[in-house]
């Protein structure tokens, strides 16, 4: 049986959520991964990818800006770097800098894949829709990666940004 | 270590990936539910959330007629209603008569939800946004529910349907 609550209340049945870490470059050329739970497929042939960015975040301005970015599967072993990069802002620091995390070049796109990540998918900007307070970015998948090694993915398992493996 | 993949193998990393059941009502009040794992939340506030639906379903038929819609989490106890509602099209089937699944009425939209769903959400119709094969719905969530009873989310955990829960 349903009851009716508040839809902060309701939401909290949402985990475990998956997270992607998306990664595109600004003007200078500086790549900025943003970590993000808000994101899904969208399209089988061809394969696209959708991200939601939060309207504030510098993550609008790197990827309006190179028209590309890449989403990275973040495995269960890279729960620092996904909370670093969630919760600094591009605008202030270089996370690649500032958190030591092995990247490699894209092949396709004008990026950085995430080398020790389960996977990365290289996008080409498709489109982006408003909603809210965050924007809808659409990828269309140009290049796919996985790693060498078997790798879990990376969830957020509760509230408060807690992160674990879910299977 | 990364190395290049065809998509079809890179996107088998995504397990487990989770499990929504969205219904909207058709020009002839039929409530029409479709099983769909490419869904995320895309707004805070206000509470946003965003379905991918591929273009020859009939729920986006049924979706752009009543301009609502429910977005059901199913329990890991509805694997059965999922793979039936995610394998027959409303254009042919009453998937609710021919499938014994509780409902009950929405309270602020046209629709209705399901009873032994973990969550609910109502949903009024945003915006549609075209995306390879797919459509892009986005609902604004104007009234949420949970179950009475704790119960955990369902999941695709691999490929083929296999359903399970993730936790």
């Amino acid at each position: 049986m349903q009851k009716q609550v508040e839809y902060e209340q309701a939401i909290k049945t949402k985990y475990p959520e998956q997270v992607v870490i998306a990664i595109a470059k600004d003007k200078n050329g500086k790549a900025n991964p943003v970590t993000l739970g808000w994101t899904m497929i969208v399209s089988g042939a061809p394969p696209m990818m959708a991200i939601a960015v939060a309207k504030r975040h510098y993550s609008i301005e790197t990827i309006r800006h190179s028209k590309c970015f890449t989403i990275s599967f973040p495995s269960s072993e890279m729960a620092d770097a996904a909370l670093f990069f969630g919760s600094k802002s591009g605008r202030d620091v270089d996370k690649f800098t500032e958190f030591d995390c092995k990247t490699e070049s894209a092949k396709e796109i004008d990026s950085v894949l995430l080398s020790d990540a389960v996977a990365n998918f290289e996008c080409t900007l498709e489109s982006e829709t408003a909603a809210g307070d965050h924007i809808i970015f659409v990828g269309r998948v140009v290049c796919s990666h996985i790693n060498t090694n078997s790798k879990k993915r990376l969830y957020t398992v509760g509230p408060g940004h807690k992160l674990g493996t879910a299977n």
